[in-house]
């Protein structure tokens, strides 16, 4: 290496997609745009950057302490999106009210969040999702769940499970215990972040009866089948939590419908990170990766926020976190295929144009040389590439 | 509207792309990537932010100034990316070294430059383009003018023409006309803005022979076809213009072997605004449209910034400027079809998600009914939204 030499170094928590991740990054998102496309979803497509007012309209402080900030010329805030459900309901709730009640919209970008980076998520990250807007019944959350199974299908996974889980189940079982706003605001953090102690904790202090202190410290262990809802019916004595699991019952009778049930169990522990969330919301896993590769859920109040009240249900899939769970699970798609090397010598550089013009007419991948090449050197500078075939012109 | 209600805006040269732009968007993008990969180009996937260091290494002063930029957590300055040439010659410079000599590399993302906007330029905007490093001979200039044409078909233009010029020509006759360095950038300028009256008003200063001047004058008039060159040749006493005219005639040569000649005239005064290019540069123009729709050229010096020197050619396409080519020459792609949609009434919701699933599965777009409907509300609800077909199942 040179004396002085610049070595530029990417900022923490961003990463280069080289050939062969890049290609596949490209497939799975390719495959995903025409599969959201095929369910009746349109794309939309929005400013990297918006004004953090706008972007922070619902999403609360949390969301905007991640945000990546700056100053526009009349030093207004900039901020880099964190997510793209408050973008998309923007557009919806701004510029697409004359399209009618229902819309199906679907994105597939980047966003951006100043945290710890972690395998499968980067300060820079990509995100495939759909928001399907107007609908508040359970038909709606069916369709964006039995869509979710499909996503990842179509990504290549065949092995994952999807959570189901209602916020009203634990909303209802928390006004029943007569806990105070605060409590609630706190075990729900001990269940967002899986801190079971944390949980025993301030239950143990909170005064509510033994009986459903067991309830809500049972609440992050209701994982299961049909069985479970049964169960979980047999654990709660108000109205909010039963219709939160009638809904449940609902949906996943829809997606037996769908022929998708043998992917998704269900998970009363699972509230998401966002507090915006209103009824169903879902996680999708894979073995050997410690985080959620999908989630999503019912938002029927942030649509309000853009002045345009609107019932909402929606998720994301993780680029980086679905080409992460294909190569651990060694599901490795074959897109390092080279098709026809051209090569030439003196003399003959007209003719081997002419040939790659034709078969590329043809459909074929060609690559040519740029130099001229005995018939020795053609083949041995291609050797290991991968090339199904060599032509070559001699002079 | 409400009193009190949040009008959200976008920030000054950004937008949105609503399902139809969006749709035409991808479309366009996915020809340009499938293209790119059949004549054996890689995508590179680099941060939409690096540090300004990085990003200003060759670019200038200039182009530095045009970044939007903020800091990271260590006081570092970031900025988001304005080209994709420097990140593309970061990656080849330090990470694909070991991919042997020649590197065909192509991206399709957004950059972002804080600029005035303009028709088919904001301030943020999408770009893609080809980058191919390692080979200083004109068949790889041959190849990227040959495969920006192809792009530009493929995108759907038919109605364009190339203006092939050579930065050397002009460099030549600099030197020969005894020019300050000064005198020399401030004609560039005037060529580059075609400031024809500021071009004459520096030269009538410079104490240069009479019939240079002309020459130097006529320069931004000399655009034709293989004639132009004849003439050209005898404009000029120099060796470095007389290579930049036999570099011309070469490339000329084998983009007939592509057979792509008819798109392509000679435009000696093309030198495009960036200082870097060092050999052939082009600009891809179409009836209606004020600014180049495509360019790139011969840049042989940036890779060395990067301590890996190494020639290199590329180009880069606009795509909101190839969309809006596209929409004033009136090509108008089929990107609105939907094919299927499925209504119900009541008691019939699985019957119709059994058939969403199965018309799936057979490659149709589906859109399924979220509401129970009878008939009439079903065709009603879906009139002048181009549905192909609609299904319904009754009670």
């Amino acid at each position: 290496m040179k004396k002085n030499q610049f070595v530029p170094q990417l900022p923490y928590g961003t990463r280069d997609f080289l050939p062969k991740e890049a290609k596949h990054k490209r497939m799975v998102e390719e495959s995903l745009a025409k599969l959201f496309s095929s369910w009746g979803y349109d794309e939309i497509v929005t400013p990297t950057f918006e004004y953090l007012e706008t972007l922070s309209v619902s999403g609360g402080a949390e969301l905007a302490e991640t945000m990546f900030k700056f100053f526009d010329k009349k030093n207004s805030i900039l901020a880099l999106r964190a997510d793209m459900t408050t973008p998309i309901a923007r557009v919806a709730a701004t510029r697409l009210r004359d399209n009618g009640p229902l819309q199906r919209l679907f994105y597939l970008t980047n966003v951006f969040r100043h945290e710890e980076a972690q395998a499968g998520r980067q300060c820079e990250f990509y995100q495939a999702g759909v928001e399907l807007l107007g609908e508040a019944d359970a038909a709606a959350d069916a369709e964006v769940v039995a869509l979710a199974v499909q996503a990842m299908l179509d990504a290549g996974l065949t092995n994952f499970q999807i959570g189901l889980g209602q916020v009203e189940f634990i909303n209802g079982l928390m006004q029943e215990s007569g806990l105070s706003k605060e409590e609630c605001q706190q075990i729900k953090h001990c269940m967002v972040t899986r801190d079971l102690v944390g949980l025993e904790t301030i239950l143990a202090v909170s005064g509510v009866a033994e009986k459903t202190q067991q309830v809500i410290k049972s609440i992050p262990l209701l994982h299961g089948k049909e069985e479970l809802l049964e169960k979980a019916y047999g654990m709660i004595n108000n109205e909010v939590s039963r219709a939160a699991l009638d809904n449940l019952a609902h949906i996943y009778q829809l997606l037996k419908y769908y022929g998708v049930e043998q992917y998704v169990n269900f998970d009363l522990g699972i509230i998401r990170d966002f507090d915006y969330y209103t009824g169903m919301v879902f996680e999708g896993y894979t073995p050997g990766l410690g985080f959620p590769i999908c989630g999503g859920g019912r938002y029927d109040n942030m649509l309000s926020s853009f002045g345009a009240a609107c019932p909402a249900t929606g998720f994301a899939l993780g680029i980086e976190r679905i080409l992460l769970a294909l190569l651990r699970q060694e599901i490795d798609p074959d897109c390092n295929e080279r098709e026809v090397y051209v090569g030439w010598n003196n003399g003959s550089l007209h003719k081997a144009i002419q040939e790659a013009v034709k078969l590329r007419q043809l459909g074929k991948t060609v690559e040519l040389a740029l130099t001229a090449q005995n018939r020795e050197q053609a083949v041995e500078s291609q050797k290991g590439r991968g090339f199904a075939e060599i032509i070559y012109f001699g002079d």
